[in-house]
């Protein structure tokens, strides 16, 4: 079961201006801002009540960020849903008939495990499940 | 000040199809439906902790999101953050630079006096601003 929406990832090109931009639009202040060097992108956090804003930018011309904004330019990129368990809540949604991009859990930026949902299965929404790694 | 996401907008060509999708993606319960004559669409929410996930489908082919959904497809249309007083934000935001696709306050779903923002401000993200018309 989904609890809360965990996150939204937005794609942009520049981080540092997408955090003075978001700064100024929301008067919120910057969480953190964190690399994860295996997906090959460098992120900022801004919290919101319960729930997070996520800007990602692409530290190489490989990563999915690069990909996705070669092909649909800058802008919201998935939605994070946060579950209790992400390995069955990936067996429940498989066995339902929905689509992963891929099924191995992997470990992702804000000590998170997540998992990836195809967009053919979610009417062309990216959405990731993301467990707390306490 | 933006306080919390109040909702995340998702353009879909069948809003029925839709409601089953996601009811069986997060094992959330359909919140409620609303037609918005005035913008051309059929929504349906379901409250997800303090945000919601919002689904529209064009009830006509001049909709807002008939067009949408004619350039980009389906998928995420937008964000709302709720704020105390969309008038005084809407100002904030004018005087800081930012531009707004209509800077009329209208009447949304959900009893939401809202105002957007124009994509090209915001990373290409189509930002609205929602307050709670008490």
């Amino acid at each position: 079961m989904f609890r809360k929406i965990e996150h939204i990832g937005i794609a942009v090109k520049n981080l540092d201006a997408a955090n003075a931009m978001f700064g100024a639009l929301s008067q919120l202040g910057l969480l953190k801002t964190e690399e994860v060097e295996t997906e090959g992108v460098r992120t900022s956090f801004f919290k919101l009540g319960e729930t997070k804003i996520e800007f990602l930018e692409a530290t190489n011309s490989e990563s999915p960020i690069a990909k996705f904004i070669e092909k649909h330019g800058e802008g919201i990129h998935h939605i994070a849903f946060d579950v209790e368990d992400v390995e069955a809540e990936k067996q429940r949604l498989q066995d339902a008939g929905f689509e992963f991009i891929s099924t191995e859990i992997k470990k992702g930026a804000d000590n998170k495990l997540i998992c990836f949902l195809h967009p053919r299965s979610v009417n062309r929404v990216l959405v990731e499940l993301c467990q707390e790694n306490l």
